[in-house]
């Protein structure tokens, strides 16, 4: 990996500037054949670390920009090599230009992702590390940033550097016991010492696999499912729900933010809105099979809103809930009682619902208890507020590979329980071993390493 | 102007960095509360201009993103101003995050091009070289760019303080004359001498004013109507000049690009492609009141391309040439002949046709004589091949500003001619002067400021 590499890796489009990094041995090199500087004799090659120059970008005589360059020198660079950044003007045209240019110059255009591979691979970072980065560009809510960052200053490494040397010393005391073993009588590993410590270790990664749930609803958005009559006000209390969201965002950013749609972030959590079509008013039409489709998406949803016109609310309780209330078994069931500002009697309550429902009055249209009902689902999400320092898995990969190392651990147990042999224990410390290696890169193949940094944008 | 403000400069949305750029007076106090340098001790307060840390940044005791920030001190910076910019990553909630933390700190969120505003204010550059920033920053074609880089680079402001020091020069002359206007036999401005500068000086404005049809052309792009029946292949040949297009950019920035639609950069020159209405087959069809709109979008066009089936040539002309070519008089007209692959006989000429037009067989779908119809587009649209020391006029205000000082100097040549006497002169001397002053913003007053850096993106 041994070539010099480019890419724009501010957000694509225009803006008021734009800053292409290139990265690799010939980086300064390269750079300093295209770049002009203001003040005569300061070229590149000369110029120190962390420090900047002003001038312009010339292809031959014909200038193509005004910048800056930033100078890094290897390893003291994001990814351990030499490397330029130049900032320039943020014209489509001018960073084609300048990444045309730079090709030419010999320059490759870096893959997804590169610049963090690279980063992995000078060992700046261990892969677990890196695979939070693009978590932490991809976070739009204060919990996902949270633990993206702690993953990515290592928060997570560090736990498990504990656990591998805590299996590591195990195995050295059981493989020594190996070594001698014509010495029947030797027992270097004292068993029940070892118990324990394998109950701890177990105890430490049966949590952070249990973390996943959070961790990947933290990461993914929490799944909620509106559902209701068409003219419950569904589409209206979404609107609002969003409308809240993008006027926090537009106060502050004055731009254009990339929503995926019917996902809002609520006290730091995101909430994921799945799509489900309104249940029309016809009231035959309830056995209709686009109906039942609808009913069966709530399978996906962690909390369900049930959308009820305050109005009409005994009616369409008795209508709906033997749909709704066996499928929402397991989940958070939150009555919404919608166009509560219409209704002169509040006093309705719905009797005979399981413990696990709550229920609200609301006015969608007018934004009345809105507040009280975010409040509500951000209960129901059952987030445990994190500190900083709670390491909090969110990797699918990284769970599976804790599973895995949870499976043998516990055969460790079980084989110190039956009395097994220290080599057939051993084996399985070594698994255990492997597994959390996994996460942190030390044995990972390129088509692992592949599969993980082609998620990333071009230009990290 | 003495607070300090605060934008993401980069394009809006993730990416893998984000730069937030502050500027004024506290921009280094401001930043170094929330900056925590990773090697203690080196705070901003004590760094070098045109240097770079690495460090975090942090709300309290809560970290929000480890960051590289760089310093620049005034006048030494883009604004004029101290400026910190800030790398972070592209998160777009961390964007928000530090965005919000520099409000509460202090900043103000800075208005659309403030940045460049204050450049303006602060003396960096004059008004017509910060409007070239926008169109530099808007440019998507080399020939946008080049326009917009000769003006930011200060090539219109130097040719009108030629200008205006020839125009000081006789205005002087007269002046002294007015002083000394008792004595009547005293001419110190020798009027034939007078005669002369003013005529030099009026084709130098008159270029200048001229040169906006191209300028204007190269900006906003040549305004090109395809023109034929709907099953002609007129969106094929779009859709395949456009990939052409995007085929470009794609190769080099492997990023999604904001194409405006229908909008082609063919040689360097932007085309605009207006969009008609097909005509429909139907013969009787022809008098229909929406086609005759059709026809009428040929008036913006600077250049008509005819598509024809080959195949039908003969007839698609008898039908539509007493509709097309009176419109199309004083444009470029291009017969196009599509299908042509189909064509056995290509020994069709069509006869009696006006000077102006040009014909080529072609066929869109297979993509062949593709090449050869954009050099009929490139001459067609006129554009004459600019060094990069022309200049030409782009900006509608500018434009405007030159036809009043034009109008102007014609007074003052009129007025010579008449032996008018040295204050009615004088006084058209002075209006010329004011027009060009105008430009380059040191007449300017606020509103015309304020409608001018509207236009800008936030960040600039």
């Amino acid at each position: 990996m041994e070539d010099t590499i480019c890419a724009v890796s501010t957000a694509p489009g225009a803006g008021g500037i734009a800053v292409i990094r290139i990265s690799g041995p010939e980086a300064i090199a390269i750079c300093n054949t295209i770049f002009v500087p203001r003040i005569t004799g300061k070229d590149l090659l000369s110029q120190k670390a962390y420090t900047l120059r002003y001038g312009s970008i010339r292809r031959d005589k014909e200038l193509i920009d005004d910048v800056l360059v930033a100078l890094f020198r290897a390893p003291h660079s994001f990814t351990g090599e030499d490397t330029v950044e130049i900032t320039c003007h943020g014209s489509v045209y001018i960073q084609q230009q300048i990444m045309q240019l730079l090709i030419e110059s010999g320059c490759r255009s870096a893959l997804p992702g590169e610049y963090t591979q690279r980063a992995f691979m000078n060992g700046k970072m261990d892969l677990s590390q890196a695979e939070a980065v693009a978590d932490l560009i991809a976070s739009t809510s204060a919990g996902q940033h949270r633990l993206a960052l702690n993953q990515m200053r290592g928060g997570f490494s560090h736990e498990l550097k504990n656990l591998r040397e805590q299996l590591l010393h195990i195995t050295s005391l059981m493989e020594l016991e190996l070594d001698f073993s014509d010495h029947e009588e030797l027992e270097f590993a004292d068993r029940s010492e070892l118990s324990t410590l394998a109950t701890h270790i177990e105890t430490v990664i049966s949590r952070l696999a249990n973390s996943f749930s959070v961790g990947n609803a933290i990461k993914n958005g929490v799944p909620v499912a509106i559902i209701g009559e068409t003219n419950a006000g569904k589409s209206t209390l979404l609107n609002v729900l969003l409308n809240e969201d993008k006027a926090i965002v537009s106060d502050i950013h004055g731009t254009t933010r990339d929503i995926i749609e019917d996902t809002v972030s609520l006290g730091g959590i995101t909430f994921r809105f799945i799509d489900t079509a309104g249940i029309r008013e016809t009231h035959d039409a309830i056995e209709n099979i686009g109906i039942e489709r609808t009913f069966q998406k709530l399978d996906q949803a962690d909390i369900v809103l049930w959308m009820i016109d305050a109005a009409d609310a005994s009616l369409q309780i008795a209508q709906l809930s033997e749909k709704i209330l066996p499928r929402s078994e397991g989940k958070q069931l939150i009555l919404v009682f919608n166009k509560a500002d219409l209704l002169t009697d509040r006093q309705f309550k719905p009797t005979d619902l399981p413990d696990n429902v709550q229920s609200i009055f609301i006015s969608a249209k007018k934004r009345e208890h809105i507040d009280e009902l975010q409040d509500l689902l951000i209960q129901a999400a059952h987030i445990p507020s994190l500190s900083s320092n709670d390491v909090i898995v969110t990797n699918i990969r990284h769970y599976e590979a804790l599973t895995h190392a949870l499976d043998s651990i516990h055969r460790v147990q079980e084989g110190l329980s039956a009395n097994l042999s220290g080599d057939f224990i051993s084996q399985d410390l070594r698994e255990c071993i492997f597994h959390l290696s996994d996460i942190v890169g030390e044995v990972t193949t390129d088509q692992v390493l592949g599969n993980i940094f082609e998620r990333f944008c071009i230009g990290k």
